[in-house]
């Protein structure tokens, strides 16, 4: 089977250079010459499209993990190895209704709302403009948009919505939050967390006293790459350190 | 809203047991007496339930995480860990459908099954019938084999379902069933495998000299738990070092 | 050449128990057999000496880890995957006046004698007898006590050194003696702490903003061990997570 | 007290450079002009020393730390987090008798001069004249020479030394060499072993099993910074994540 129209393509250039493009009637410049991407439809994944100079471009099916890595982004993303995880722990799947707040750049948006098709929703809060904007931006160019409402204000106030499946925090202050994510959240389900400092984990530890929630988790995620060569395997020499704390939690009634 | 008919719920015991049961007309016995499981209907989700004794279990919804960690195994799983990350790298959704081999106690199985929901499939491959039935019965128990089709036997001649969104090998000898993985999978769409050892990994990319895939990602998950203490914020004393290597590669045409 | 009188001998039991002995005139009871310890010196370092009921026990040399490993402990001591590290790092060699608190079971006080050896010296402060008393057992048993000056008082006024060329602390609340240590280093020279929690961290790093310390490191140490088998070669199922935080500094004059 | 002639000194400059210098009758160029050398006879330890533009440099005590992030190195050297635990597992101190190979830009070399002082000798192999030269120099600018015997040659005929306290194997095939290890060591001594890859560990374990080796032990040692501010602690971004796999084995007779 061919490339479809609409498909999105991961193209490779010979020096291993990552473009995500889609298949329409559009001509797509590279440094090695155009790209006719409508000519995707002659091609099937996994085989190479030339470009006008006859220079071969691999064509790849993207996954979200693709999209995410070439996301546009201002802020600090999310990124897949904590994303994977908080999807399981937060007890969504498709059809979850999910709150979030900060959308960002909307790694995470798009990761809860890619998850939660067909029939699902999330609700993304973020009180910066540039980054609403941005953020809706990244949920068009993945065609996730229709799964996502976006609010652009602070949750001081509290969520619109009620009895939740799940609610993640990405602010700076989540502590001040706690009781907000409590009320939109139904009874047992579970509220996820990310905060890049030790610090700012004592504070959500210290807020969790004054609001019913059960089942605390802290913890850290990390992932190590290793140079793919039979003969010398072993670790690359340098790797992230740190994206931040993950911290899970459930509601609870009547304490 | 209070807990549904046939829903699932975890039930915490003042000592912090845990059991997963469904909201069903059955009567279940603890150490602290028995919980009649149709009065959970009368429950909401966070709030306690009481045996005949008065003593209250806390119902909490139960995850997908939860369900796995409570299988029953005769082999060893996939953890959390590991599924988030391979469900990010597969490049599965709502929708896809996998090939998956082995099946042993179902861990991948049901996290594949819940996230290709509602029109996904995942066709996984067992030869060892005892596990073949634990994971049809774990499968069952979780109330996703609606989206399973599991075959015993062994992969040796091929599978046979084509062009899938994402096959995964857990199996011993990973290397031997490339080919067969390559001819499953569509093009530019992506191989997992999961070993335990260095010498496996090398094994595996030496098998990749020999079938065209491309963009092979070696790497490990570490997960490290912190105590959930305010004033006195550090990691447990011990953690898991190791559950396996995670492979990724992807299947390409007219090499 | 046979092991000589007074020597100290690690022997390993069949079952791989490990006993540190010294050769002397003496039996030495163990549950296969009573061993004569004059007998080890018709014996070679690396083969095997047999108790009266002809069981053998390998004989090997102990170095400090074995010391270490083996020492009478009523505290949390401090490992050999940081004592290695802690001696790179405060700068100390053959010949160095130390100061140390609190001595503890003296993992760190016995590491510190054996490597200012022959003409150093280790000052040690211990406010608890029960330690105090453990410590110096520990260091008569190394025979490493002449090399230490052990003081059963508390360091709140003070320690009674100047310009020595290393400080360490190992106490609960480190930040209240940054001033004593400040006082008894020489200048430009390394204190070093080791601390179990991130808010103890933080509390040292907010004492460092009065006194004058420069070179600020903060770091943890993780050690994984792998099974040791050809052609199955993986790291072993669990470790050791967290055993505490270093710190270190340096003093700065004139500031 | 003053710094004293011929005393090392690292000097910090403004911008955090530090430049490593000996108290002699010298004038040292910086960018911020000259430093007498001579005068740091006239600055205490811990104190600021100044160029002719009066541009401040801190003084601090070096330790074989600094010697080492500072030597010349044409190879990957061997780093403090591995020097460290190396000493303390290999069962030296100070009059130790050790034989390493390979030298390489001397830093390990340098890590057991410096603590089998007074009244050791650490005997090291280098089969390539330029690094044997590199290592030489090193340590002689270190003021380690005197403790160091250099021999340029391949091992493959053995080593000169028997009955050494430890030896150390820094080379690309070191299971070539186990057999000429056990010949130098005194029985029930330590050797140690460095390799980047885990093919070569596996090779090693093959190697152990024809030469007689007990308490075989593989591992390796991670380090993780944290970034110093007591507000927001937490992890640098990235860090080391490998540098290579330590083996630790003792030599038994007579198996």
């Amino acid at each position: 089977m061919h490339w479809q129209p609409n498909e999105f393509v991961l193209l490779v250039s010979p020096e291993g250079k990552r473009l995500l493009v889609k298949v329409e009637d559009k001509r797509f410049s590279t440094h090695h010459g155009e790209i006719d991407l409508s000519k995707l439809q002659e091609t099937k994944p996994g085989e190479a499209v030339f470009t006008h100079k006859g220079v071969p471009f691999l064509t790849l099916k993207p996954t979200l993990y693709d999209f995410i890595h070439r996301l546009k982004r201002r802020t600090q993303i999310i990124y897949p190895k904590e994303l994977g995880y908080i999807l399981m722990r937060l007890g969504i799947g498709p059809g979850s209704r999910v709150v979030e707040c900060g959308a960002g750049s909307g790694a995470l948006t798009m990761t809860l709302a890619w998850w939660v098709r067909p029939n699902g929703k999330v609700f993304t809060y973020e009180r910066e403009e540039r980054f609403a904007k941005l953020c809706l931006e990244n949920l068009s160019w993945a065609g996730l948009k229709p799964w996502v409402e976006l609010k652009l204000r602070d949750i001081g106030a509290g969520f619109d919505e009620r009895d939740v499946d799940a609610v993640f925090l990405d602010v700076r202050e989540p502590w001040c939050y706690l009781k907000q994510a409590w009320e939109a959240l139904r009874g047992g389900c579970v509220l996820g967390i990310l905060v890049p400092t030790t610090n700012q984990v004592s504070e959500v530890l210290r807020g969790f006293e004054e609001v019913p929630f059960t089942d605390i988790d802290v913890l850290e995620i990390l992932l190590r790459r290793y140079k793919p060569v039979a003969e010398r395997l072993r670790p690359f020499d340098r790797m992230v350190a740190h994206t931040g704390y993950l911290i899970f939690a459930r509601k609870v009634l009547g304490k």
